[in-house]
């Protein structure tokens, strides 16, 4: 993930100009409808111009645009759901915070889809907003994903309860979905974190401190992602808009407390992240300790013997004992003995 | 304790799907009755068809199940109790936070049970699922455990105020008999705690740092079992619904201010841990400069020493001092000179 | 940024003074105003006494005064607008936190404007303060700036609804365009982390860590222009005065937003330059390491051989090895096996 | 003090059961009681069995119970006043939290009474309960302590308000006197930290971080005592209980300023010991660079002379420079010239 | 500063009582007194007996005491404006926090007065309380000091609205002329911080980690004296009693903007020095880094040669090189190269 993904908007645009990701121009989105009943259901791909042709539907429509780069189909689904042109702005601006907002007309939600990808081994982020009104449910991703691909299964397979309540139950259900998939994200997390334990503690070599900034780095850009939804599904839960019915409220409140669960797990990853860097950091320390000490012990064996044997290759020419018969055997009696003693002193504090 | 014991639910499984969590299926659950009044009580062991049975009694009712493989048990219970769907998905989905929820018809509690397993020298939770009614409280263990064994011998002999009160108070006395052993894992962690304290003051090795990083995140996850206990408590205590009577609520502000106690005594050992880290970390700066010394002494002492024997080791023709009658006493006096210059030096350093 | 800019007001003179910041006297102030309407209007250029003139239009008047030298503007535009002395001093005083103040007569808003200042590679801040009357919207820029001509050209061409909505609109859209620009300095401020992040993992160099603590430094200085902005802003939202509103509103709420993604990606990058120094110091720790294994290995590989050597220099009279046929060769032999022993506990240790 | 003194109560045990803590039994509890009121006092030590005699005094009795080795006095005291069993258990229980409570017939206090043991340098701990009642004031001791004397004395003497009051102003009097020992208790810990903080600047030790380490466990500890008393003091001044009289209030608020002033003090010391380690690590690492700055320049100026030394001490037959007249003194020159450089080198990396 | 001023009261002395502060009894206070409202004013210096006499004055009155060396003096005062005991028992205890109190017939406000001492570069702090009566205002002062004199000046000339409004004006105008002197002792501690921060970054010393503490140690004390104030301001100005009217609450918000302004460049100028002392550990690293490498090229390229030389030194008796014609210069050569390839290795590495 990139600390910064792209502005807001364009500064000097007034609000409330529409303007597509760039990056997001080339593909042409797609939209698919839903219509259904507890008793029936029927799904199609439509086309920019039927938008607004199926206006007087009793059952739940759920419509959903894969792709932001064609701004007419926001336009128009703006037009027949009434919905106000900063919404539609902020589902064109993809480095939105996770929000809810209550309009008069509809309800507003902006959640961050989360996926691993193994290829890059990153996590990478997808913007899903989603317009909720009394008979309809909107959903927009930045690209086409198979998340939602569970809920299509139970809207035509009548699985769950999806086909008996509202839109309301629909956007619920989409949320949940896309929550779920936050604890694939996070076991991958936590395994990564878990290996990198073990190697802190058993085998750390200098690239750990960069796997584990790495990790904490990937933590805190999730936390932007997650921590606000929090804030976003209790206020969807709590709202008092007419669009909730008060039996979707209670899953609302299973779907917050996952969501607590999923921050509170990104919190503990977080300070054991933290604690690893000491722990790496005092593993280094006590590297250098033992490199020294190999160190110190050779140069204090070696070095005064050295000296020893130098003074005996002076060429003085008065020095008695080069002339001793033992002199010399007497020497390596002195130098083994003071590798004695050293090996003694380091024995005593423990360096051997 | 591992990160990360389980997924909250199989992604993709429509919410309030009941699926036994797998490791638990192999193991029979085990469902115990108790019917008790002040005068007298019963207790059985029952069968699965059983349990909808017994619906008339007057009397109290304690179910307890243990083990969690077979959904069969829940749905009976469910059915004749009045439980939400994903309040049962919630007693099997060992992942939990610690939660109280009010509902129409009961509420609902999640604990966890925490054991120090001595073999694996490692801290163990269990999640505890209760429901309290009018007249019965049900409650939900993953194995057979002996925390609850105290409760029943209090019904059995009529001891304490268990048999005069009602479910809620049942309730109360099984949360009390878990934060109760909560005390005996903060003493385990204390002593190691303790143990780990002074070894880092007198005694450090390449150990310690991985033993405070352990304790640290024992910690860390026991935080996650028990920080949200203070809210579930609070909640239950300050709960407006029928089943609690006001009885019971002074004993749920005892057992709220043990629960206080034991976060304190969590965040205590927490910052401890930290400071302790600290500690290590220049006691290992100590070694390395007592070990930095030791090598400076030896070869602040010797080198110059050396270059002195190898001076008059050269062979030059013309060096008139090899001559000298007293050539070789005069370096041995400018030697010793030197060493003790040096080591005046050190001394006023405080080196030695 | 200087941690100081200068004294809130000279200690001593009685509140409510005015005195014109020190370096701002120089340059005389120049005034501009708009009177505009959904269907017209007029831009001019005008003198301190014109200021007073214009009382009775009808349309939203937009007084801006860019250069804060003479006293005389501010006194004049006092009184005209029943501008109260305290808020007068606060426009002069160029070291305020942003705030929103109500008044009877008006509403009152200090905000910063930021710029990266590519000379310097620093961020300077400018003192913005806007006075929000009934009718009219009064700002006061420390020095010419380009932020505002945005709002000017949309006012001019009746771009977006500026033209449509009251002053009140007006102070939110060059609220908006300063809060735009803050997003240009985020963005600079990212890519220089991000540039210090790989430095660090890839080749950090004695410059690294002053870099790291300069970048802290302007973030530091960034929050304290920043984060009152939210309580402005919120304030400004929420106040019940008679000048804003009801459809203004909507918009600020999307300001708000804005703001606390700004200062949530602030955070981020503060938590981010933290991790980086530890990352930083594990990396210095390391390289250390690296020094030490090479002078380690040489000196142990080493010191020993110079001993050997130093003692076959000897010249003692009696060392039967000296007159040995094979003496050379075998100590070569020997020295040989010496440096391989070594360097299997070397590749043992893995220091090579 | 110990991190953990003893278990809140035997797990197991029924809520409610009273057990004397295992160290008090061995000694007899020592029970007195004063009568006063403004005119008169009596003063008495008393037997168990007097203490439910004296039942209807109008003045008030204050009945002070040093050692809680004996449970039969609690029980008649809690028969006489109605004291609540958990209320009595939390008397014995000597791990408690200081807390308030209010009860319909009485108000429960618990305090720490903190004394500075010099004999092992070290704080203890003293659990001190209260209960309040309309015209008496019962006080539990571990062990007779001199804190209450002074409290005695005013009551003897009719010094002060104490005897113009009622027993809320005793018991704002005793607790007035424990909170008056903490100040005695903070200075000797002041002390103690500047005594550190001159020897971390001027003479740091290996030890000093040990010392460091230990002060920060005892404001550790002591928070756990005195953080709570804010609470417990706040909610006994906004008691709305008829036992607390509006007179007293206006004396708790004072207390309630001393015990915030407390909790900063600690605060205050806390962030000096983590500051102060700090700057230990970095006195550490000066030591450190100072002694390995004496290795490298002893190292850097001898290593080459030796080797120039061991050149010229060669035994090649052919080395012109050996039969030079002028070889020895050049070498010398030379020698002395490589050190030259050597120490300009130092001087402008001012090492030397 | 130092931590621990002096007890807040003698342990043991009943509250309420009076004790003159030790040190303060030698010198004799000094009553000044003033009469003033719009139109005229009085000034005298007064004597103990003149305090009572002139009760009946419409003005507003300002009894300003420097010294608090004379119980006798705050008694009558006492006595004359209806002060409670407590109250001129917190004016006469040196070490209270900034408080405000409401009392029936008076507010009373504690605050610290800041000045930064140059002969001794510390902060030296003096305690000043003040009383609002309906009419007069009473101030009380350590020692004799000049910041109120400009408050002497403004009544004498009549300058700004002091004389025009009522005692609570005064207050404010004391309040406000205090907090102004926290910006001189701000700004110089400001210029400390950025000092030490060029000392960090471009020239570090042993002595610049205890700099930095200093600095840190002064802010936390600076700290203790400044946040209360927050809430003191606040209390005040939202107070509802009599004695402050409404005009003057302006004047107090702007005062609490002054003082979250000094509270936020404190956590600042906080933030900034842990970076530093951070910083500082880095760059004393990287000094260690640059040391070590010299010491290592050193040895590298000297210690091998230092064999070589050795190697053939040696006196055995069968040594072919010796005698060959060219061996001297192969060696040579041989060293030569050896050098050359360590220096090669060196520059791969980065270090020369």
């Amino acid at each position: 993930m990139r600390l910064f993904r792209r502005f807001i908007h364009k500064p000097g645009l007034p609000p409330g100009t529409l303007v597509a990701p760039e990056e997001k121009v080339a593909r042409k989105p797609e939209i698919s409808i839903f219509h259904y009943q507890e008793s029936n259901y029927t799904e199609k791909i439509i086309d920019i111009n039927d938008i607004t042709e199926s206006k007087s539907t009793p059952a739940v429509s759920w419509i959903n645009v894969n792709g932001l780069g064609d701004i007419e189909i926001l336009k128009r689904l703006g037009e027949r759901f009434d919905i106000h042109e900063l919404t539609l702005e902020d589902v064109l601006n993809l480095d939105q915070r996770p929000k809810f907002e209550e309009h008069d007309a509809y309800n507003f939600l902006v959640l961050k889809m989360l996926y691993f990808n193994k290829a890059k081994t990153d996590i990478e982020s997808e913007q899903v907003s989603m317009v909720l009104t009394g008979n309809a449910a909107l959903s927009f991703q930045e690209r086409p994903g198979d998340v939602f691909d569970i809920i299509r299964e139970r809207i035509r397979k009548g699985k769950g309860r999806v086909r008996k309540f509202g839109p309301d139950y629909l956007v619920y259900a989409l949320m949940d979905a896309i929550v779920d998939n936050y604890f694939v994200v996070l076991e991958t997390l936590g395994n990564s974190i878990e290996n990198i334990e073990t190697e802190v503690v058993e085998n750390p070599t200098t690239q750990t401190s960069a796997t584990i900034h790495s990790l904490r780095r990937k933590i805190l850009l999730l936390r932007r992602s997650i921590w606000p939804l929090r804030e976003v599904i209790n206020g969807f839960m709590r709202s008092e808009s007419a669009f909730i019915n008060k039996e979707s409220q209670l899953f609302l409140r299973d779907l917050y407390d996952h969501t607590i669960q999923v921050i509170e797990t990104l919190e503990t990853f977080r300070e054991m992240l933290t604690g690893m860097l000491d722990v790496y950091l005092s593993a280094s320390g006590n590297r250098m300790n033992e490199i020294m000490k190999v160190l110190t012990i050779i140069s204090t064996l070696f070095i005064p013997l050295g000296f020893m044997a130098g003074l005996y290759g002076m060429n003085f020419k008065y020095m008695p004992e080069l002339e001793w018969k033992w002199g010399y055997p007497v020497l390596l009696g002195v130098m083994a003995a003071s590798v004695g003693a050293f090996l003694l002193y380091f024995r005593k504090r423990k360096w051997i």
